[in-house]
């Protein structure tokens, strides 16, 4: 678990597309995000206070965020001065960048001599048990897509933000690294050891209240063939109650593999659907959210309604318009 | 890879059950299995010929294989003499153990001094890629179950070994300890991270001539709740054109999930190919596996032939039968 408020770092991001973690932050947890911190030549700007380390402790924060990431994930040696000042001052650091903050000698000595934590949210913070199967209490929704990175986070994200605005009772449940620098806990699923990646689910997503909701984050999806396994992982270690399908209507095929096209949103809730009832019976698919960026709100109003009509389920853009309707869809 | 051939080290085993992956590596690669060395009230016996370390090397065996396995899967001190004899005469070693042989410093010690290799096949020896799901050259054919430890590694034995009998061309492609330790080499998928799970198993069956058939050792099942994920990973990753239904008649529920019953063979079969076909569109599945080991002859021969009946797939227990018709199934 990661000690919040934060002081988010954007280093010296060359434009806004490289602070997105940053800007994930301060769009789903604003009280997480006291301030930011750049450097000379930084092009991003998230309409936070500026601050200094000294006045980021001041107003109370407790670690410094890696917010930006630069091409390879490193952690370039103009960052170092400020990351180590902040270890002396009494921040921990935390990074979801690929090279690992425990890997930096200057860095682990700094935090070792400071008494403060290195937290490199791309690796499990501890051994996850094997999963059981054993059906709990309280409930949980998953979102699952039609292909990876097509808005399954931000869809959980804002059912979790509508649910807390109407006092229901919810948790996001992050599985990877910008889920969990957002909330400041979760599981890395991805790199979770296969033996234990449902197992790890189900730590996530303990027993709970009857009338409380785990807001699960999806990763790949099940026609994915490279992600495929982490995501059935998350179904049966996530034992949904409810499903939503995420789609983006422009994409021409899976991201990243050229010779494999999208399936349709009736193939993903059928399989979908057929691989959730194994543990949950009563699991049902409660609406659709489409990323309709690509689109103009005219044509996109016109494919969300389109969509709506075929499937005969809710169907909406979380980003346009909320996510209001699918709360509604979920089962009491 | 692990150097073949092997001097197999039962050391104390109190029965025939404690040295399975001894009797493993006799039973499929006798080829490998100079010899047996047993410590005094040592109670499993291969029938192999009795050697010392002496005899083994000048026999040429170049790996002492620990093929036995303790409760809790440590390294017993009553083996470690021979261990590091073994090393100081030039033999690697290799466990499947749950225990490690390089957290054993006297073991690391031996080995740096003698220049020897220490193989713990549970862990990976190296990364793998990320899957790309490009269709590779050359047949796969892969074991999937109604449940784990169903039989599937046997099947693909049974097929391998059939198959090199009539002169066709075929690889077993081991994805646990056990036949890892049989073969020599494999991927212990059960250790490989979430995200490179898929692309291990593209790795361990790339390209090949088009009549060359790779065996795939099956894990878990879709069904089984806690090992799901790496099961679609080995469908997803393997690609294959052939699948072959493994099932236990006997069994009540789920290996270790005692409130989860199995499912049907048709529904392994409708869920198994629905999810292969996404990387492979012309797969088949061609037969069906049963272990009838709880089940009198008689009995055995009923059950099967209603199986076939009932499921219009040629269906053997290759224990008792062979699997020449499960090959004679095979797509050409």
């Amino acid at each position: 678990m990661i000690e919040t408020p934060y002081l988010l770092f954007l280093g010296d991001a060359p434009d806004r597309l490289a602070a997105k973690v940053a800007q994930g932050i301060r769009d789903w947890r604003p009280d997480n995000a006291l301030g930011q911190l750049r450097l000379p030549g930084c092009k991003a700007d998230l309409g936070l206070d500026e601050m200094t380390l000294e006045q980021g402790l001041q107003a109370g924060a407790k670690t410094l965020v890696i917010g930006v990431a630069n091409r390879g994930g490193t952690i370039a040696e103009a960052w170092k001065p400020v990351l180590r000042q902040a270890l002396a001052l009494g921040y921990d650091l935390a990074s979801g960048l690929h090279h690992l903050l425990r890997d930096e000698p200057d860095l682990v000595e700094a935090a070792r001599n400071h008494g403060r934590k290195l937290h490199d949210v791309r690796l499990p913070p501890q051994r996850y048990p094997i999963a059981t199967g054993a059906r709990r209490s309280g409930k949980r929704c998953l979102a699952v897509g039609t292909d990876c990175s097509i808005g399954k986070m931000y869809t959980a994200l804002a059912l979790d933000r509508t649910m807390r605005e109407r006092g229901m009772r919810a948790t996001f449940r992050a599985t990877g690294q910008t889920g969990i620098l957002i909330t400041g806990e979760g599981v890395p699923l991805d790199a979770v050891v296969a033996d234990f990646m449902a197992g790890a689910v189900e730590w996530l997503t303990p027993d709970n209240d009857a009338d409380h909701w785990d807001l699960i984050e999806g990763q790949g999806s099940l026609f994915h063939p490279s992600f495929s396994g982490v995501t059935l992982a998350l179904i049966h270690g996530g034992q949904p109650d409810a499903l939503i399908l995420c789609h983006e209507p422009t994409r021409t095929h899976m991201r990243g593999l050229p010779h494999y096209k999208l399936p349709s949103l009736e193939e993903l809730r059928e399989v979908s659907l057929r691989l959730a009832r194994i543990v949950n019976p009563d699991v049902e698919v409660v609406g659709i959210a489409v990323n309709t960026a690509a689109l103009g709100e005219e044509e996109a109003l016109a494919h969300l309604e389109a969509t709506e009509k075929r499937m005969g389920l809710p169907t909406v853009d979380p980003y346009r318009q909320g996510a209001g309707r699918l709360v509604d869809a979920l089962p009491a």
